[in-house]
């Protein structure tokens, strides 16, 4: 049976729908924010989850000190609406991304970069002069996880030197993304670069750790100074399986509803890979979990259908009820839409633009 | 090396972006139109893939009739731009649906919905009494490949009467979307479904096949009256693994650049799930061709890595080098992005927005 806000949703926006409970939100932050205090870092909190101003706001207005942002469009985005000392955790690099670069930092707002190659650390120099100001520039490090990051210490202190040694940009710290289980082989690359830098007469002013499963890891890396944590604002069924939340900390859920029951044993949703996305969460079985029949396995998409083995669920939605997704990965969902739905005390009090969708530049 | 077109793709709009070639497009639309009209079909292409205005007139002016969406708000954005006689191939379900469908009749474009239970039909009398007019309403059959549609030609001839029975409604055909090896049996449901029509005085009106894998067979289902494609206007890697396509046929790349190197076999792009999505394409190895570099494999994602695997490749592409990515799966990437850039003759023309982008309800 489709639970009364379900109902109320369907009514007032249609499905699927995005929807947010502002009371779980509010829980998260603050349980991050309480986190990072614990363990004295500062909390710089990932806006790509949420990709709203309005939400990194209220993770400012309760302790976080600085964003985090994936690209320069979403710190275009968070700065325009006031956001200020925001970390790109990524190598920006080309001529048309340097002027837009240079053009925020005439606002005044602070945004400290990073880069793991030299072409990277000698295309900052451009932001800089554009700017008319010196530009912090930190440096990404791969501790095992095989996505960006130099490998080795020495190329991390080498790369800190070049940056130094540029005019116009200053080495502004270590950046890090370890693998949950990597933290002591983490610590002696951070260690090994901390004793590099100093001989070089070089500090990392900032060394930034990062990820939401690593929360549990928080205080252990000494030397590091802040955390980025995305995903525990709303939290899925990828921070489910990896132990961060439980059910009741998953603030997001896709509201959709059943439109086909062809077959016994088979159902069709109105979200498919369009909605829900086809993000796995690293090997999840299905495509999200329902709240209301946790046994039906969403098996497969198509771009507009999500379908339904209902073959281990008893009883099984009809056509016409709506029901509550948690995703396999919230930070994909979010891109899709232009808004979510809102949610406090089992109310609807509105929506809020996703004012960051979509800038992948 | 970064080709002319590459280079000033990134610095005009910076990169990912979202490009297509409207020679191929053009191509690609009138390659359709002659197929439908060597059939003797109607040509009623399936806006899903462009989500463009633009292009529907486009293919309307070179001969199609009538266009598909597969959401009611996908009907609305081409229904306000001009496009007229809109086949929605999908169960419209809901309070909230029927007001905008009733709005959307009232406005007098052609739009027939289609069902495949008796919910969805018993629900368009809603939406015909809020626009003061008859709805034609279409059957959707399922012969074969187990997503949305009537599982038996009994069902869709008690469908038929169902919604012939209801006031304000008139049943308007029949909508199949066959597997592509499953021809004749789809021949035998709907020779059945047709003589169960006669024998309750009812006709399809409508008989719409669908597809682009299904072009090569074009023709075999006696009594089609019209085909919908949507993937062709572009193609992809899907296209291409079915044989419907070849990469001179791809009128959509991903202009991505490589912004790490990572280790000496591994690159990462600045295109990762959150531009590219994680659909496999069904299966395909790897999540893109890169058109410059055929042996490099993307491997894996992160939001906004692409995770190269450049071992097989000699050379290899250098960071800050751009390059173009044919998608596995062209609609979910249109479906990313606010505007797509345009490309004639090799040069930058401008860009089209994805006006239904996003459209979900």
């Amino acid at each position: 049976m489709t639970s009364p806000l379900a109902a109320a949703i369907a009514r007032q926006y249609g499905t699927p729908a995005v929807v947010i409970d502002l009371d779980i939100v509010e829980r998260n932050i603050d349980r991050l924010q309480q986190a990072c205090d614990v363990a004295g870092l500062r909390n710089r909190p990932h806006i790509k989850t949420h990709k709203s101003p309005v939400l990194a706001a209220l993770q400012r207005d309760r302790g976080a000190r600085g964003i985090t942002c994936q690209k320069l469009g979403e710190a275009e985005v968070m700065a325009a609406a006031g956001l200020d000392d925001i970390l790109i955790s990524y190598n920006l690099i080309g001529e048309e991304k340097m002027q837009r670069l240079g053009r925020l930092l005439r606002t005044g707002v602070t945004v400290r970069p990073c880069c793991d190659n030299p072409v990277a650390a000698d295309g900052y120099v451009d932001a800089a002069r554009l700017a008319g100001r010196e530009l912090e520039v930190l440096v990404e490090c791969d501790t095992g996880r095989e996505r960006a990051g130099v490998e080795t210490p020495a190329e991390a202190i080498a790369l800190a030197r070049r940056i130094a040694g540029h005019d116009g940009l200053r080495f502004g710290g270590l950046l890090l993304y370890a693998p949950e289980d990597r933290q002591a082989e983490s610590q002696r690359f951070l260690d090994e670069v901390k004793a590099g830098l100093r001989e070089n007469g070089l500090e990392a002013g900032i060394v930034s750790t990062g990820g939401t499963p690593n929360l549990r890891n928080l205080g252990r890396i000494e030397g590091a100074t802040e955390h980025r944590s995305g995903t525990s604002i709303f939290n899925d069924r990828m921070m489910m399986a990896c132990g961060h939340a439980t059910l009741e900390d998953c603030a997001l859920a896709v509201y959709a509803t059943v439109v086909s029951r062809a077959g016994p044993d088979r159902g069709i949703l109105d979200s498919g890979s369009k909605t829900l996305t086809s993000d796995t969460g690293g090997g999840l079985d299905g495509h999200g979990l329902i709240r209301e029949y946790p046994k039906a396995r969403i098996k497969g998409f198509a771009e507009e259908h999500g379908m339904l083995d209902l073959s281990a669920c008893d009883p099984k939605p009809g056509i016409g009820e709506t029901v509550s997704i948690i995703p396999n990965h919230v930070c994909v969902v979010v891109n899709m839409v232009d808004e979510l739905v809102t949610v406090r005390g089992g109310e609807i009090t509105g929506t809020l633009p996703v004012a960051a969708r979509g800038k992948l530049r």
